[in-house]
């Protein structure tokens, strides 16, 4: 099994100025939020990426994509009708091929040589199945992500075979239906934003989309189906991942980035002098150390 | 003496995507990085501002002014040709009144009750002549900013007469020509990119551009004349600006917003989780304390 193509889902309605965010990467070099998620996808050797974005916000992204956007093309979402139909609008593109997924609103940082893209290709093309990228997560974080259910793979360190998946589950049912041995008490298997899917998905995707019973169904209804339908695989990266889409995640993802990069000592000295910031009539009012020290010697 | 305009110069190349960069303020609200300058402004009572910018880049410019659109008249730089010529843009808008002038890449934070703009437009109009915010700046930063040498104005603290300016001085230069006394050693008066200005400068920004002896003035040539042509005024505003046009100016702004406002606590959590985090491979070589202490029991 080879990757050679990949989806990126960016047409969620808060995407649209996203891609053009300026950052600065682990190297310090000034790129879009945009180039950082596509660079993270050619990492892993893919060569054409799709990315799924409402018709309106294609000039933004080809302004943001740089040198990259001879590997891009854009699908449109007319319609924000969710997760699971963005995900249908690359069904062409993919055709019979297994595809790498990211989420458009999330930067990764790798905690090895390899980034966390590569990682989780390598994996799928050892075991050639789908396999989602996913992260301990403590249970108070439940209502954030897709949750996993599953059971260690023997012998393959932070590999599971994926049972059930259910988006954002309540405590209660995530205690009953997605405990994961192995893991810290109170942790489940949260997903990382980050899949490589076989075309079986899209079969899935499919009936997700007719299944009146969901409204705006997710990907995780899909991935539920593709455990029942055949080998289904979670693999626990070595990264983090930063959601860029919320108020101060930019700033959060970047912080991390250089904080885990070239400019980490500048960037640490500049935080120290911002932190001891006050205003100036709290500074007058410091108190005045060797005068006081002088009243002991008298 | 009424301040009821301002000049906005964001025409440098940098400039095209800076004022689309998101940002949180103080009290938690996101907002584009000309949204914010554009506030700072009208904090000040302002009523109508010309942006001076590239044609190219008024769409985006339109885009990130959000509901302050109707405050905004747009006048277009056609040629990078400097600082004095950008703000010359803005003649005609100006006509014979005085105006704010603020730089499109920089943001401001009060460190009283009220805006540096608004505390730099009432010494302007309490002594109805020109005014230059300053803060004192060491000599290693010289380079980076137009140096004001003047005199206390006695009685008024924190304001001076203007006697020179120079643009980006070297260390001796600065020694020879601007050293203001009152300041600390080593230190000097460096402009903090905000002005009141008269008509009057715009006869010297006419007079600099016409110098041959100039290659592209800036707006410290025009105010050296403004200084010999009648009362100049520079006045240390409460507050720091942050220069949002370099590699990491809009984080290390972001992060003084935040850190001064309403999210501090929630910002500082954020970053002490960063700076503890470490990759896994140390994370398992913590030495493990407890079985240690077993050791001494037995």
């Amino acid at each position: 099994m080879q990757v050679l193509k990949a989806v990126i889902t960016a047409a969620a309605p808060n995407q649209n100025t996203l891609p053009l965010q300026q950052l600065v990467d682990r190297n310090g070099e000034e790129k879009t939020a945009l180039q950082l998620i596509v660079d993270e996808t050619l990492s892993a050797g893919v060569e054409e990426i799709g990315v799924v974005i409402q018709p309106a916000d294609e000039e933004n992204y080809r302004k943001a994509a740089g040198s990259s956007i001879g590997a891009l093309r854009f699908l449109h979402q007319e319609h924000p009708l969710g997760y699971a139909d963005a995900l249908l609008k690359a069904e062409s593109f993919c055709g019979d091929d297994p595809f790498l997924h990211l989420v458009g609103d999330h930067l990764y940082l790798t905690a090895s040589q390899t980034s966390c893209a590569s990682q989780l290709v390598a994996v799928a093309c050892q075991h050639e199945c789908s396999v989602s990228a996913v992260q301990s997560t403590r249970e108070h974080r439940l209502p954030y992500f897709g949750i996993v259910g599953g059971n260690s793979v023997p012998r393959h360190d932070g590999l599971y075979d994926v049972r059930t998946v259910v988006e954002k589950p309540t405590p209660t049912l995530a205690e009953q239906e997605l405990i994961t041995p192995g893991l810290r008490s109170g942790h489940y298997l949260g997903y990382f934003g980050m899949h490589v899917l076989t075309p079986t998905v899209i079969e899935c995707l499919h009936e997700v989309i007719e299944d009146p019973s969901l409204e705006r169904p997710t990907l995780s209804d899909a991935a539920a189906k593709l455990a029942s339908r055949g080998k289904y695989l979670a693999y626990q990266v070595h990264g983090e991942r930063y959601n860029i889409g919320y108020q101060y995640g930019v700033l959060i993802a970047q912080l991390a980035l250089g904080l885990s990069g070239r400019d980490r000592d500048y960037l640490l000295t500049e935080l120290v002098e911002l932190l001891a910031k006050r205003p100036e009539s709290s500074v007058s009012a410091v108190p005045n150390a060797p005068a006081a020290s002088k009243g002991v010697d008298q």
